[in-house]
């Protein structure tokens, strides 16, 4: 059996901030989010998360995709982990790892959990050039770990001679996990119990204990101050990128373009600098997103045109064009070979197959046929001052410019409405409906307004 | 006379493209739109483009600026020269190309041609690094090139001593090349025909061939996967950028400002970061671009300023502004000293000097004179459903906002149309039309209505 | 007594340009603007800025910051120091800086001050790899500065082995300053005078020259032409991003993120990438500036959320939603709770508490109440052609999609506004105030016209 501690309780001092700092985000996803999600691709039989700081945004994010154990103080890892009780007497391996090592990638967790068989505690070591602020790794003569030691407390000759530092990702047998977690002594002004002290305990107890080096350390980088936030997202950006123009996506700027995790983008498609796509978004083979794109849980389908626009929680189909400066949000669909243009929103609307909505328009609670024109400036008023109501318009339906459609309506095929017209009540197939009024005109005056003003 | 034989037949398996590897776009134009460009730019007598996969494409970008060869069946570069019948018995020297070459520079084929006089054959070469997969050029004891090796068919002594690469790009003696074209043997699994094997053979047979080092060996890059089409863009850019940085011309971000290699720009101009200019674009003195701008094949004029817009095939008078978030396109004309505003979209229209189109406005196929203003929310309905008219709008005239205007309409200089009016009719010179039904007004209805609900 | 002398009388021939060099602006402030803010920064007595080509932009710009000297013809530094006559007899110390000095940091201004004590003329030097075209600082035997020459005028010798090079700003005793001038000897084409020969003259009469050389030298960047402008600009971007990372603001991509010198933001606040804060801006705490806003001398209230926008001279409240492509200006207030939607522009207009403004709207010169619901497509019509108009709306009002509302216009507390009504007059409070014609439908008007056009 596999299991993952995951230590979230803290606050992140060197954050600065009166957030969780797991919460914080890379590309659009709070940090512990890519770590849970990173160890769901692996086979993990239970992971628990240790809250204490903010708990309820942390429990909130993950729901019911993780247990919880619960730290009031925060007085040390091994005092974390004491509170995992649900874990206690149970055979199998267990990582623990900080809620902010958002970069660390499956691969990585698997090697941890293959390269731990056999051993009783794996840690995970590096070696840095500027060890500086790291704990260093101690080794005996044989070469075998014998302990951790804070930088604070190297002798001068380890400060100079070792530049093996510790990770902070660990592996244990999880029954000697629990037998040795009280064993460890109160240290600090604080009294902290640090699970690092387990090094040295249990290899003095002559249990195995091993260091797996790693030549790619960055992915265990703890992102805890705000230049880590930036330069761990860069990395995550760049590895993601590449992946992407490996199989075959156009990404003209890889440095302005923000790609989340959980995107997936076909073969052919080309992304313009400055676009951000987070999510569980999906675009299909041979789109173009144009510059300054914000898209966010959205479907994106073949040969496909966006430019300049922000969609969320919606789907466009293929053949379509969106924008300059759209708006789709809140499970709006527009179908095949559609046209939505500048300025314009939908919001909970569905477009079909074939339809224009070219100008200056906004589609709230709304459902357009297929063929449908929909004019400029049409405004579906479906906001009554209480409560929102729908407006329904059949196929090859003519809206003209500048309307307003109060909603709740129905608007039949084939129907038209003319320009300029508040439409009130519905309208049958094949209806003109027209509300507005004749036009007058003053002859002169303006010329004889101008005269008298003289 | 000087030829060019440019090979653009293949597909581009590294690239993972259903498109011609050769017209995936750098700076918004297509690799070999780069290349034949650069070509132009030298006197060459005729270029020879050599398509085959997708040859469609490539033929309806280039048009008549080549002419054509056709190469049915990909095997090799020594069969697709053998295509250019077109070439075969003149006498000159012909650059023979790959179309993904698209970073060739003017200044180095002239270069090329120039060092090739008195020559048969010359390739070019560099010293590499980390020659990798590269071609290596063997030379004999002299110094001279004796052949040039796939990196596969090396010694192992080969390997680790010569590090100077075929760059890919060649001369011939026009004539030479079609005589010696018969003597390469089919080689491979597919008995592809290469023509580097020329190198070999026409040396054996006691022709001149040189090798032409380079350093500045970027320009040669095979644009063959979507890696290097992101760092090609990239050396690009930097170079057209600090061209008119030189120039005078300020670009604040030049790793986000993206300029064609087609555009001009005068002094003094200001181009803030995340800016897209391209196509034949030509502005002006003293011009400052906001951030997030897109203009493809426009004019500004001199002290305008353009605030995060779109504009294409399109032109923008002096002392004018523009956006934020306006849209220009297909063939629009903005005179002097206009401004046209937030929201608002010119669709094959004018608006001539002094005029001010300022919010949430539509302007689709109209002309609009000197000195209008046209109110927030007007539209013209420019199309009935089957057909787009024009709307003409003479000088001084006032539009008041949220008005309609049907086309085709024609509306007389100093006429207004009263806000809030569909306009349907033609307007006579200084009249006032007006068009909307007197405001009515139910004493305390919302109170009463309240009340009725309580 | 602590004095400044700004040189900025020169054009800046290597910037090609046909504006003062120092009006140059680097993150929307001029290069000159940075120097004399930095100068305020510590306390300088008296400050003069010299002037000459396009003194008119300087001055208007800086305005009564400074005072001020002009030099007529630009014959040398020498020369434009004796045109500061209002400092002619007065005792302290004197900073001489170029007005493109824009990165020079007042903690640096305020060491060079320190360190003169007890100095008669202090300069400011650096060692550089590539010395190049500097002035180079030669020093006697004792390591004392001898002169400083001009790269054209050192020997071969000189030119191999020293690289020390002036970085351009002084520190002189003020009386001695001014006793000394006269003693510089006009040299070169033009008979300039160069402020620069003091240190020999000074040297020469004994009196005590020090040369205080400085590590980090990229802050005495003289922004003489556009690729520094563009290196400055990433230096200080740099350097200003980091302090905001420092105290607990997220910035996620500094690469391309803006914010200028006078910008104060705190804790928890995200920074997505393409962001411009500029001016006298003020963001407080878990704000979020979505990607695509430009900022300036704007306030934005806690929690909250800006979505792609521009906010000049503007004021958000706190828990309020602007955007995405919103627009607000001309001191413009938006309270807190508020939704500002898409593309909705406010000019000189306020937005109480508890108020929506969603799509496509237009709010000039508007006062709107508390809790009031603005309808999509809104407008006020505020200028009649020649004047602009108030309109003023009640707590609790809703206008209903696509009104008109002519201003100058009252409409009162519990008001409302029908859909489609072009509103003339004030309305009351309670009424509801409607003007719009009855829909008509013409059955099958759509059916009997195709049926009589086959």
């Amino acid at each position: 059996m596999k299991y993952a501690i995951v230590l979230a309780a803290g606050r992140g001092t060197r954050m600065r901030t009166g957030k969780n700092k797991v919460m914080h985000e890379l590309l659009h996803k709070p940090t512990i989010g890519h770590l849970v999600s990173n160890l769901e691709k692996i086979k993990i039989d239970q992971t628990v998360v240790v809250t204490g700081y903010d708990s309820e945004s942390v429990e909130a994010y993950l729901k019911d995709r993780v247990s919880y154990a619960y730290q009031d103080e925060q007085i040390g890892t091994g005092d974390a982990v004491s509170k995992v009780t649900q874990l206690a007497d149970k055979k199998g391996s267990t990582l623990l790892v900080f809620g902010d090592t958002g970069l660390l990638q499956p691969e990585m967790i698997q090697t941890i959990f293959d390269k731990h068989e056999g051993h009783d505690l794996t840690i995970t070591t590096a070696i840095s050039k500027e060890p500086g602020s790291e704990s260093r790794v101690i080794r005996d003569n044989q070469g075998m770990v014998s302990k951790v030691v804070n930088h604070r407390d190297l002798s001068d000759v380890e400060l100079k001679s070792v530049n093996e530092v510790n990770l902070g990702v660990y592996c244990f047998d999880n029954e000697l996990l629990f037998e040795y977690l009280p064993k460890i002594e109160a240290t600090g002004p604080r009294m902290d119990l640090n699970i690092i002290d387990l090094v040295r305990i249990m290899r003095e107890d002559g249990r195995q204990v091993q260091a797996l080096r790693v030549s790619d350390s960055k992915q265990f980088t703890a992102i805890a101050d705000r230049h880590r936030m930036a330069s761990a997202q860069r990395w995550l950006q760049d590895k993601i990128n590449e992946g992407h123009m490996d199989k075959g996506v156009t990404i003209l700027d890889p440095n302005t373009t923000f790609i989340g995790p959980d995107v997936k983008i076909q073969e052919d498609t080309t992304i313009y600098p400055n676009n951000h796509i987070y999510g569980v978004t999906s675009i299909k083979n041979n789109v173009t997103i144009y510059p300054g794109c914000w898209i966010e849980d959205g479907v994106i389908g073949e040969n496909t045109e966006i430019h300049s626009s922000k969609i969320s929680q919606s789907r466009v189909g293929k053949n379509s064009t969106v924008g300059p400066n759209a708006h789709l949000r809140l499970n709006s669909k527009v179908g095949q070979n559609v046209r939505i243009g500048n300025y314009v929103e939908l919001k909970n609307s569905s477009v079909a197959s074939g339809s224009s909505c070219a100008h200056l328009t906004y589609l709230g609670d709304a459902e357009i046929g297929k063929n449908v024109n929909i004019g400029c400036g049409v405004v579906t008023a479906n906001y009554d001052g209480s409560k929102k109501h729908k407006t329904i318009i059949g196929d090859n339906v003519f809206v003209g410019s500048n309307s307003s459609l109060i909603a709740p309506l129905k608007i039949g095929a084939n129907a038209k409405i003319a320009a300029g017209s508040t439409i009130v009540d519905d309208v049958g197939s094949y209806d003109l409906a027209i509300a507005r009024t004749r036009q007058e005109v003053k002859k002169e005056y303006v010329k004889k307004k101008k005269e008298k003003e003289v």
